[in-house]
């Protein structure tokens, strides 16, 4: 009945098998073992091509090694105003990056677009000494608002990247919610869409902490090992990464906990929808439930013991009247138990 | 049969079972678990005082981190010309001190002694604007020979820290490992020896990825949360290290650990001293043997399937004659099987 | 007649003689020359108490290092959307703060306001470890767009300030100019109106290079002296600084140099205005003149030698119609002769 | 009477009245003027190639900057382990490269040999991770201890480097002195013998503030503009920098100041020679003489008025006998007199 995010779950039971079957015997530290080999060979054929990846156990060292493998730090990456390496990672881009500048576009729904793309862009010259130097853009899938970027709106915002010469990073923490609520493949999220590096997430997703960091151009990277490991991101006893990803990629099964916890998503976003005096500002397109709330119904469901996150954005419908309302975020995920949405979406309607 | 580190074993059965046990049921993010609190406590009665503990994923994040507590950019941190922090982590700690300096010291057998810390500090005298200030001294214990300081010479140093009005930091890579060659308290061997900060290791006796950064002093500590999570090292799944913490701790286990690789590798010691040709320039102190072996033996020995690392010192005893000699580290672990020491002595045995 | 900014022209006939007196006999070098000293002690005249001053040779490093002595590396540093130091300076606040946030604020006339600070502020709560933390307020008085904060309205924005627990920063680049258009003293214009530290410009108004960084707080300027080495800023033959600062203050030089430059900018603005078809977007309180022109008008003052910077910004009037017009910066100097100003006003009417 | 260093006077006649030739009229801002160019020029006939020149206020700056250029954060720079880049600028090398060490090689006479450097190297494995990798070596040319490399020693040592893979940087903060001590031309010096980069010193040869790195190799210059108006060092009235350069290499002035240093140099080398129980520990190559004096002479030239400074080293022959004597470093400039010179040795002679 924790709604709160999707990292308040441990791992997925594949998982937690995989951690134990991997622990015996010795392996070679520092990434070199056998599961982490074998992770970057299955993520070969998910992706369809040759990645080179680099596994660290935090979201906030993935994007932040990521980032600092497209700019040199008199550049800026473009990016949503809202987004996650912007907003809720204590500047830690602009620490791995030695001071690059992060430009928040605005945008609706948490996504920017071409147009506001090359705006941004537009105010850092190329060659003006005194600004800072495009170098990436950087975009969410999931985005902050729990949409999704469709292929044709990824593609038209690489293109503008590839037209300024900088690079394009997809933020993927959520990386499996968004296949599959786009129901494309990876390869066309990404690098056939024009990604150059990807944070892989699957720690919300099944795993207890396992991040991987996918370049598809391997001149980008090139420094990443070195900047992984004075960022302190290289763990010692690699197999303990390897070996959950691997457990997570086996036989879909991060596809299938993706797709378990988009389906929650969607029961819980229909059922508030119908509560009356309740407003979906976003459409619900992964695990993420976004609602303001009528204060009798917030607190009833609080009251009821369902947690989860108070909200606040920058880039809400224009047209919306917040009222005297609650804004709340309602996270589902692999864990999430349709008699917990059953229960919330009871509580809430019988107090409407 | 793999003595190269002992970050090439998994995680000890007990830390196994308690990540298991923690991974069901809702926990809140990035630190502020039930099984981080619990972990904290515990090092409070390990420690006979109240300490403030951060958790993170590795021992280069943990020392870069400390160290960056301790000092500003424009700082100098002394430690031993071998140490791990100014030799082995790529630039960790200047990157997470936005440019300090690591001042190596010379010694013999991995330690410094007060005088060469004291000539080292006058080198860079208080209030001389060219000159780097100093800031902070930082010892390995145990040291990068194997070896031990004993309570008297942390002392001795931390005395000369205290005076020069520096604050002290202890790399705990293998600190229960220090803690039963010594026989002495954690206490005694830290805060009572005037240590302000200390890397508490885990990951190398029996966990799988877990490091605790502690102080003793809670202004030290004031900034820490920020600096960890900028530095990407706040784990989300935070229980993940937590319930190592507890496992570890709990029932002594993790002494029971530190005293059986220590046991493993005086034995080892013993041995290897006893095979014709064999020098040990450093005595075995803890789980690290070094070793000058002759070519055959080197060779039989590796040809029987047994890894361990070539080394290199430049703290070697003045009068050591290396003639034409293979010098090796041996590092034993929770792990290690007696049968293993056995076995190898064997081999070294018959060959020479 | 090059109305491009004011650090086309050289220095003023008192500074250059200060420069050629200062030169003879030996002086201690790096900032503890006597001609240094006499500036501090000038200074603290001007601003009617002690303050604390540090000499640099550009804007940027002035601003950057003043920024940098007011926050930690997690910290943000509040200012309008295009001030200089966030869109001028190629990242020099970002690297000398090693990786701090400088947050823009929307606002007309290069004017930031209280409602605004406040609602910048409110997105970064103290305590919340994901988000950087406010740490400072950094002003321009000259604004971007020529314009002048009242005492008024710096008071009301360091009041949001100090509630906040944040420093300010006012950056003079333009100070003289600023204070001949309010008719204010230093102080009243300073530490009177809530602010912490200011960058002193004297560049701009009449020296080569000599900018001055003030504290009005001892301790805020503690370790300013290191980082200002390490910055490379530290001047060896401190003199050449020292000089030029003492002629500037001395005999009221500084204050006749900005009041002719403010009084060549007004003579120009209210010419301009009455030109037909040209817009003043904004007031003109300095020595800047900004002005929408016809393209006949624009073509025909750059076709007779007139050279002034084509110019863009995200603060106008929200009715001002830009047509097909040029928008261009004028900016007088202490050096701009009155001729210059007919001239270009001779050409600019007879074209339109 | 002021021996204390070479910067403790100001400019030389033909530089002053070069500044003062400059300040006229309008000239393009931050090193686009026309006095920087002709310097470039000028440079480019100096070292019989084309230069890439970049001008700056201090040898602090040139330094770090130039360094940036050549390593990046995780690499590492090996210099003489008493140069000023690694002791006497604060950090700033660390904080211009985002993190990068400096590697310290001991040697006599303030200097390194192949020997030494390979050595160094030998530590610092290619592809190891853990190990910050080989990026640059710089050697001091006057170095700390007032000597030379010969051409060939030099072109050992930059062989070494290229054999590494890395680049050399010359820190020429006496760069003239050096040339007229070896009696060679400037292309001997650098590129001939694979020398990279060179802070190019003029500050303390008779300008008053201006420092140049220059490059021979465009592409490592290319990032240079971005790094020097980061780093606050694009001086924007740069006429004041070229117009001094321009003065400094008209007609050999340079080489003519350098040489009447040495020549002052020499000549108070050899008269405190014969001074009874005083030490030369260095040969005089340059402008720089460092003795051993009796406490009386020491006391005897200090109170008839003359400054010097006390001095230390690492790298003093080993069968010197200090004895109880004072150690000092005297600095002759383009300003020293011979009667200065006559009068010391004088006060010294009548003494002994």
């Amino acid at each position: 009945m924790h709604f709160g995010s999707d990292n308040v779950m441990g791992a997925s039971r594949p998982v937690l098998e995989a951690i134990l079957a991997a622990n015996d015997g010795a392996e070679a530290a520092y990434g070199s073992d056998s599961w982490s080999a074998r992770a970057e060979a299955m993520l070969g054929e998910v992706f369809e091509r040759p990645v080179k990846m680099f596994l660290v156990a935090t979201g906030t060292g993935a994007n932040a090694l990521a980032l600092a493998a497209m700019t040199p730090p008199w550049g800026a990456i473009f990016c949503h105003e809202e987004s996650h390496v912007i907003d809720d990672e204590c500047g830690a881009p602009e620490m791995f990056t030695d001071g690059a500048k992060l430009i928040g576009i605005p945008g609706l729904a948490g996504k920017i677009d071409p147009a506001g793309l090359s705006a941004a862009l537009a105010r850092f010259p190329r060659g003006v000494v005194k600004a800072v130097q495009p170098a990436g853009l950087s975009i969410s899938q999931v985005t902050e608002a729990g949409t999704l970027y469709s292929l044709d709106e990824i593609k038209a915002l690489t293109g503008v990247a590839r037209d300024a010469g900088i690079r394009v990073h997809l933020d993927g923490a959520r990386f499996a919610n968004a296949l599959a609520g786009l129901g494309c493949t990876a390869a066309e999220m990404t690098w056939k869409a024009g990604v150059d590096v990807v944070s892989f997430g699957a720690t919300k997703n099944g795993c207890i902490a396992c991040e991987a960091v996918l370049f598809f151009d391997e001149a980008l990277a090139d420094t990443f090992q070195f900047r992984r490991k004075r960022g302190g991101h290289t763990v010692s006893k690699g197999r303990l990464l390897g070996a959950q990803l691997v457990a997570y990629l086996e036989n879909g099964h991060w596809m299938d906990n993706a797709r378990h916890a988009n389906a929650m998503a969607a029961t819980l976003a229909q059922g508030l929808a119908a509560v009356p005096g309740v407003t979906l500002p976003w459409p619900t397109q992964a695990n993420e439930v976004f609602a303001f709330l009528p204060k009798a119904v917030d607190e009833a469901i609080r009251g009821a013991g369902f947690r989860y996150a108070p909200w606040g954005s920058l880039s809400l419908p224009k047209d919306l009247e917040q009222g005297d309302r609650a804004f709340a975020r309602f996270v589902t995920s692999w864990a999430t138990k349709p008699s917990d949405i059953n229960a919330l979406l009871a509580k809430a309607t019988s107090t409407s």
